[in-house]
């Protein structure tokens, strides 16, 4: 199978943010022609499928400015520089529901939006949860709802949209198969 | 359950380029401070799930500058200004794979990364497919490659990191209720 790689032959940073930066490339594709590509970096997330003892799934609502509306995702959060996402997960667990978690796996990482970002986030499964005595505290610009719904009521949230982003869509299927009903 | 709205106080748009744009929001957050939200705009894609008489997922590598590799992923274009997500998905299919079909129905839709971008994807299933004689060319810089693959072949890819975005990662666990093996 070719691959078809594309050569960078201009890199033009527009803007470096808080969180995300643009950087517009210049690229020499297969046929010699040349193409321009609008990129976005970000430092990568943790997304994490949290169960608890009575084989609910932990869910955070809140509101999402990019879309201007409210969503119905689970538990996640933006990795540091050189933090390990293990250590993403587990701290974002306890910052945004109360949740310690016993066992803690990884499941998989995928891009979010490969067509113009960078973003790749690692989802994690997380199991014998218990509420932590004194939580660390979130971001001081995240104000958060915690929700508990059984598989069932997730499968509706997604039909009525409250659910509506994709690691929350995969998340809420992989859940299906380890909560059958 | 408590709405945490964050009201637009004011709205600088950084860069309008070919697929994205960027701007960047001063918002009031619900305890009366202030915070920055950095937002891509983008106008929205869709994808779709095919599968061929053989119970083959039809897919697609490209190289994808973003993450400066090439990914199989299932077959998605951007939407065209006020064009059905519909009518896209079927144009997208023939484009990239030259294949009709004659059932096309709606799956689902999903925010890639609400954090900072409004891209939604439609997801579409498209079975009773047939090879178009002289299918409709995709765009001039997309060089792809067409795979078929068992829902077998697509979960190693995914084990390998072939398959790594989240659109497809969804399709791939949805197809295996379709797919028992």
């Amino acid at each position: 199978m070719d691959t078809y790689e594309e050569k960078t032959l201009t890199s033009t940073e527009i803007y470096k943010g808080k969180i995300i930066s643009l950087r517009i490339e210049e690229v020499e594709l297969p046929n010699g022609k040349t193409a321009q590509r609008e990129l976005i970096k970000h430092p990568g997330a943790v997304a994490i499928l949290a169960i608890t003892s009575d084989e609910k799934i932990v869910l955070v609502e809140q509101f999402r400015k990019a879309l201007d509306r409210s969503l119905v995702e689970i538990p996640a959060g933006k990795i540091e520089p050189g933090e390990d996402p293990k250590t993403t997960a587990i701290r974002e667990l306890e910052e945004e529901t109360g949740y310690s978690a016993s066992e803690f796996t990884y499941i998989q990482s995928f891009a979010t939006s490969p067509g113009f970002a960078d973003e790749i986030i690692h989802l994690y499964l997380a199991r014998g949860l218990k509420k932590v005595e004194n939580p660390a505290a979130g971001d001081d610009d995240e104000f958060i709802n915690l929700l508990e719904s059984t598989i069932v009521e997730a499968e509706e949230m997604m039909t009525s949209t409250k659910i509506y982003d994709a690691k929350t869509a995969f998340a809420i299927l992989y859940a299906k198969k380890l909560l059958p009903n």
